[in-house]
């Protein structure tokens, strides 16, 4: 199969810039689509063509699934790069998108499926030999059986919905009392956020890291992996800081999981970027989620192993092999990407609106990836990403360094941003020795508020 | 000895910016200088102390080597930095410094002044085995002398001062008609430009291209090479694109010529960064000259080989040993830099003024090494180099296609700048084609104006 000569983004803010880019150095033209609300974005600005798909509301626009394949088809698309969030893990999307005839860039819609409904990602990957975390088989039937799972795997547990994500629908029960509660509240807010209100449990842990596998497959059963993110700077649930490598993980523990899970997605028959992620505490990984799509945090692992994993997706998407095997991926130095976004940096309260003045920082090891540019305005109908800055240095020591001093000459001027809040992490001598785990970050935000 | 607390950074612009982020990034205070003319510059604004060290003119601020010493000497610096170009190639400023007690940041100055003189440099470089391109054994005593000269290493030659630079008092013959004139001319510029009418002569190679090799040696006799740069993109004798590696080179031609180079310089005792430039045609390397200090592109070696430079330059003035050697020094990629002037793309006309609005590309493998911001003004009184591009990619193609879309997305609105200019470079099939003389540019400046 030939490589595509145009594509469609179904994406906004600095993920469609992020596709934008590597189409435009592969030779291939981008459709932009945009809401209303993103008629002067930069994603719009900087594509050969956009198409304006709906009025703000995301449901109506980048949701907007007959809109956007009208776009593709009106401007003919050849496919469709999904980025992250909207509808890059929608199964039904994937299909529609290949029933008419165009090219999905991400896997197939049944591994979508499958690794969507957490109790199926869990069953596959127990059955593939990848080691989970201790649970319930699967959905609970009532909450007798989630006291007998609990008194089995012991206390603390956690309750999770099937069908969640983003921390929704999860509730801990540290003892016995208060397994009841939190069976109650995790099946409400399940049924609330996800209309389904099954449930499962883990045993859980009280100091773990976040650590994630980035994988790579083509349609030929090549399957390599670049390496692990660690991602345990997390704020209810949501990722702020990341790293490549993980400081406390070995080059062979690396390996060793990366050959588990190599397997396991040949055996699957997976196709495209996949991201395993894992629970790790005492040596022990977990697997919590696969996510089916290209991450927020790819940039770090782009930045230690020199891949351009957009370039890969959108290469194994029109039908080209790999080309490599994992003796050719390497890493040189360490990564780390700060999660700018427009929010007050203490209350975490959305902060919106224009921005008179945006400098990125510059020089050695520094990488921006942003839509903003001076005299834009965020719109508050979306997430409150404005910027991912990343820095590679020589070791870990270098690139928090390299990162402080990239903050430091950062100006987004006219809204609030966590830039303060990054900067304060960066100096921290606990963050600086490695030694956290994922509920590091909550404590810190409490401690410097 | 220690590592330093404070540096002096005697100079102005992106370079001035380059070394304070070094320094910043290895918990070093910076102190900026500025003539009057750059009190709002982006050097002076991020350094921790600055001192206005005298009016707009150069010889009055940037090379007042009493208002820099007393400056340092006011904040209590322990070393200075020269950057590149005003005093950094100044023997009489390195001697100064060091009588004041302070560490100059760059090579001893015996090897400053024998490498400034071109003539002494050049009978150093034969000495130690470096090769050079047929001329005359030193300068030349009369036209008779030229003649002869002329006649054994036969037309077209070269006459260049013997205290030159930059292309000034350079003259060619292509036959012996033309030689006397050449001789007159060369020799009043040299008289002009430098106070001193001494000239040699070179054979004049018609097609070479400009390659040249990135060394650091530290105060122990360790020598390490960071591989060659291909600058043969020059207008007028001045660089305007750079390449990391040449795109005619082989690993064994490297590895060979920097073996040749290493070896010399550890023989000469050699401290700190240099550069030695040649001359390349057919498989011959010829030594033109040597630069004793970090040069403009350096980037695109860094990029290349994942070595600072100028964090290895403090290092070094501050007597730590390199800690590697030429084994530890590997290369990945390819990597490019556009220097972006404010000039008028088709005329070169100088083009300072108000920046409006600034804005840097972005995304992965980009780097931008520049001191301006939206609402800075231009000064007319320095060089009009305003920003760096440099890109990293997997290979060269890969290269221009991530140049071409980074200046597709820089914005430098209210002066004129080589934007376009370079972007019509990376589009070109000669200059895709890596085939390229040090004479191309300018035929392709003509052609498309």
């Amino acid at each position: 199969m030939a490589q595509f000569k145009k594509v469609l983004i179904a994406n906004r803010g600095e993920i469609a810039l992020r596709v934008h880019r590597a189409c435009q150095e592969m030779g291939i033209r981008t459709v932009a689509v945009h809401s209303t609300a993103d008629a002067s974005a930069m994603h719009v600005r900087l594509a050969d063509e956009s198409v304006c798909i709906g009025p703000p509301a995301a449901r109506d626009s980048y949701l907007n699934m007959a809109a956007i394949l009208s776009a593709a088809h009106i401007t003919g698309a050849e496919a469709i790069h999904p980025g992250y969030g909207f509808l890059s893990e929608n199964a039904d999307f994937a299909e529609m998108v290949e029933a008419h005839g165009l090219a999905f860039i991400g896997p197939r819609a049944p591994h979508i499926r499958m690794m969507g409904d957490k109790i199926s990602a869990k069953d596959a990957m127990r059955r593939l030999g990848v080691p989970l975390v201790p649970g319930s088989p699967g959905a609970l039937e009532s909450l007798e059986e989630a006291r007998e799972v609990a008194d089995r795997i012991m206390y603390p547990v956690l309750i999770k919905a099937a069908a969640g994500g983003g921390g929704r629908g999860m509730k801990v029960a540290h003892t016995a009392d208060e397994l009841e509660e939190a069976w109650r509240v995790a099946r409400t807010e399940a049924k609330a956020a996800f209309g389904n209100d099954a449930v499962y449990m883990e045993k859980y842990l009280d100091r773990p890291r976040h650590i994630e596998l980035q994988v790579l497959a083509d349609s030929y059963g090549n399957v390599v992996h670049f390496g692990e993110r660690d991602c345990s700077l997390q704020r209810r649930h949501q990722k702020l800081v990341e790293e490549a490598g993980s400081p406390i993980l070995s080059a062979a523990e690396r390996d060793a999981l990366g050959e588990t899970v190599t397997t396991a997605l040949k055996e699957l028959g997976y196709r495209n970027a996949g991201t395993l992620e894992f629970l790790w505490q005492d040596g022990q990984f977990a697997f919590i989620e696969m996510n089916t799509r290209l991450q927020v945090e790819h940039p770090v692992t782009e930045m230690v192993s020199s891949v351009d994993l957009v370039r890969e997706q959108i290469r194994i998407a029109a039908g080209e092999e790999l080309g490599y095997d994992q003796s050719a991926v390497t890493f040189t130095g360490h990564a780390i990407e700060c999660r700018i976004t427009a929010e007050d940096p203490e209350t975490f309260a959305p902060s919106p609106g224009r921005v008179n003045t945006f400098h990125a920082p510059g020089g050695l090891g520094v990488r921006v990836d942003s839509a903003l540019y001076s005299g834009y305005s965020v719109p508050p109908h979306y997430d409150s990403l404005v910027a991912k800055l990343v820095v590679h240095g020589a070791d870990r020591p270098q690139a928090i360094a390299r990162m402080a001093r990239a903050l430091n000459e950062m100006v987004v001027d006219g809204i609030r941003t966590t830039i303060p809040l990054h900067q304060r992490i960066m100096a921290d001598p606990e963050f600086q020795s490695g030694e956290y785990t994922i509920h590091w970050l909550e404590r810190f935000v409490g401690m410097t508020k």
